[in-house]
């Protein structure tokens, strides 16, 4: 059956979205929604979208489906517009918005009208980008938060599966939460780090502003501590403000156990320290271990190399010879804890076991692969 | 001239400036302590050291140069064993803890007796390890703090430059700065980036500690603002407590500008919180930019490359014809703020051109390589 599909926010996230039901469900007509008439035109033109359209109320009550795309303040605004449209009799509305409680909370009066809105949050890396780098497999293997206007709901529940078989296409990990359980998680791994990341670069700007020689000193540890820290300033003010009482909480948290480990330090109590340490390692370690990571999502193989032109080129020549797949690549310095090893990253089980035997076969010591 | 070299701590970083100084060096006598037979056993076995003893105290006193390779308490003890030893007369001493205040204290000691103590840092990452890992150019163009025990004394000026000669084959880029200089510089770019990367990890396990698969969900950013919690619990407890004044000062600081973002969002303060992001961003993105890193000491080439079995080995097997040493290489995927593109690292400029110079030429779309 042919659905008409509204994508409202045609950046990287709603092109690569639509590209993904464009090749699942090719028949459904997809029209982008964008007040930047080079992306509705690029996104025309590459056949990303059907058709383009500047304003959301212009063309929402077409939708069979409308998808939200936009940072959450937008969204926000533009769910009140939706509020005064005549909407098709089984729309379903969704979004991808970082935070999810202030979207809900003004979703209860869809619900209310017999709307099934459903939050949505797909986890990629928060990256400031334009349609044009849009792709299908932007998602693949990442988490998409669902979360159900009314939990439990049989409409809502279907509505969830629909919106599951549209998107289908994105090969996502599916993951149905409440809004204050998404807010609370993201707020604690994702928003606060970015705040300790910013804050620490900026006291450290701060701090060497009369010796700029100081900051090129910054080891790997220091730029791998502070790396999101280069993300897009404008989506994080947007994403902190709309989970403001949590981020306020976790900051409260955090400060205690800063103030902790001062006093650990000022009665010189070596094992609370050492506890300190220890018990983050352990924790640290065991995440870097999970083998379902969604940060990369890849099966890793660890391999020893001489340190010699050519040791590299073999490794990939192998790889190429029995046509495997190589999702990425790179060589652990001492720096980062390992020595002369070169790291494999496989799209899944299959190419990592044949490439090990490959590898071996080759006479290459394959010091990992799980 | 023949001289004595002794080593008190054969561990990974002393064991790799004994083989740089075997290779710039090979008639000195390396003179090896630890109190670890193996170690002692394996580094004789290897050629690594002449010699080995248990105690320093033992040999001491035929050393010209004493090079003290332990963690900072361990180097404050045996520089109290050093100070009721009759040591040879010009004997120089140095050492390679991680903060070098206290030590320096204690050093004046020796400057008294007419004995130059000279403080030293090589800047390598944290890497808990043995003498089996060690390699001559394990600090190639890193960073090597030197400390004088009288600054701008003639004495001590020539023992610098004795022992920059000394360790010429580690070939790492030289400082010359002040033990508070030193301590404030690493409290701020490693201590303190090392107390939250352990804070937040230990944070949100805690706050995980019903729901495991929470922090299944940490994305890339977690992993990489929080990779140095992985770090050596023993020697990071050594490291604070060697710096306890500093380290409390800098955890007030970092505290305050919690507090004042936490006021922003109280306070709905949009502007502060996104000059707070802007600036972080900024300073960031100069730090990454920085041609000398230190981090990484390598010249960066960016490549486009299509998603397709063969495109890294086309890459490396080009380089490999041309004997062009590669680095390392990296893929730098969405999640990492770049899409489709391959990172390659070389050692120097002139690498570094010919390398882009033979890619193009194959027709390979270099993206950026300064």
């Amino acid at each position: 059956m042919m659905k008409t599909i509204v994508i409202d926010g045609l950046g990287l996230i709603g092109g690569s979205i639509a590209l993904a039901i464009r090749e699942q469900w090719p028949n459904y007509r997809i029209i982008g929604v964008d007040i930047d008439e080079r992306s509705l035109r690029y996104a025309k033109e590459k056949g990303i979208i059907d058709d383009g359209c500047a304003q959301l109320p212009d063309i929402a009550s077409a939708a069979d489906i409308i998808l939200l795309a936009a940072p959450v303040a937008v969204i926000l605004a533009h769910m009140d517009q939706l509020a005064n449209i005549q909407l098709k009799p089984g729309v379903i509305i969704t979004d991808v918005g970082s935070t999810k409680k202030q979207i809900m909370d003004k979703a209860e009066s869809f619900n209310h009208r017999g709307i099934c809105f459903i939050g949505g949050h797909p986890m990629a890396g928060s990256h400031k980008s334009t349609v044009t780098a849009a792709r299908a497999n932007l998602f693949q293997s990442a988490y998409y938060f669902l979360i159900p206007g009314i939990a439990g709901h049989t409409q809502h529940q279907q509505a969830i599966e629909t919106l599951q078989a549209l998107l289908a296409g994105l090969h996502v990990k599916w993951l149905i939460l409440s809004a204050t359980d998404h807010d609370q998680i993201t707020a604690q791994i994702s928003h606060l780090p970015h705040i300790l990341a910013a804050g620490l670069v900026n006291m450290s700007q701060d701090t060497f502003s009369q010796s700029p020689l100081s900051l090129k000193l910054a080891a790997g540890g220091f730029k791998s501590i502070t790396r999101i820290a280069s993300s897009d300033p404008e989506m994080w003010t947007d994403i902190l403000l709309s989970n403001r009482e949590l981020l306020i909480d976790r900051i409260d948290r955090f400060t205690e156990r800063l103030l902790q480990i001062k006093e650990a330090l000022r009665v010189h109590d070596q094992d609370s320290i050492r506890r300190y340490f220890h018990h983050a390692k352990i924790t640290r370690d065991h995440i870097q271990a999970l083998p379902n990571d969604p940060a990369a999502n890849f099966f890793d193989l660890f391999v020893n190399i001489p340190d010699q032109i050519g040791a590299v080129a073999l490794v990939t020549r192998i790889l190429q010879e029995a046509e495997i797949n190589l999702v990425n690549i790179h060589i652990l310095e001492i720096r980062e804890e390992i020595d002369g090893i070169l790291q494999l990253s496989f799209a899944n089980q299959r190419d990592l076991s044949q490439a090990k035997k490959e590898l071996q076969r080759r006479g290459l010591s394959v010091v990992r692969g799980d």
